[in-house]
């Protein structure tokens, strides 16, 4: 996803702003992607009312990296284990 | 992880800027974070060298975002497959 040329163009609200996603993934999957990262910057400006939209934007993808590092990590865990099983 | 009062507190460099990031989380998971979100802001930044500051990390986000979701998906498959099997 992102701003790829020649891609499908959709385009999402995010924090207020409109963003033009471009990729191969369904509309339904970027606009689930889209509110899942408008949801959790709702959250992380209720925790933090002051930070500037650049900062509450870096925060936000510092706390969703947190999440998908450790559920990488957990997933290669579980894989492991399967594979000693085996 | 973010700004929860009462924490532990690691600065990090994120895109030039720094962040005090506070939470129970091990220091060098917290860099890892960081460094995988100013990596992937450093990505993004080459494919789209005119956004500015919070659309880089917005869209960030939104690519975080769709590997995080894509993964977590994969893994309840996964789940619902071993469970089948047992």
């Amino acid at each position: 996803m992102g701003e790829e040329p020649g891609k499908r163009r959709t385009t999402v609200l995010i924090n207020g702003q409109n963003y033009v996603i471009s990729g191969k993934a369904d509309v339904s999957h970027i606009h689930e992607v889209a509110n899942f990262v408008d949801q959790k910057m709702k959250e992380m400006r209720k925790i933090n009312p002051y930070l500037d939209k650049t900062q509450l934007a870096v925060l936000t993808a510092v706390n969703i990296s947190d999440e998908y590092l450790r559920l990488r990590r957990q997933m290669e865990q579980e894989r492991k284990k399967r594979d000693g099983e085996n």
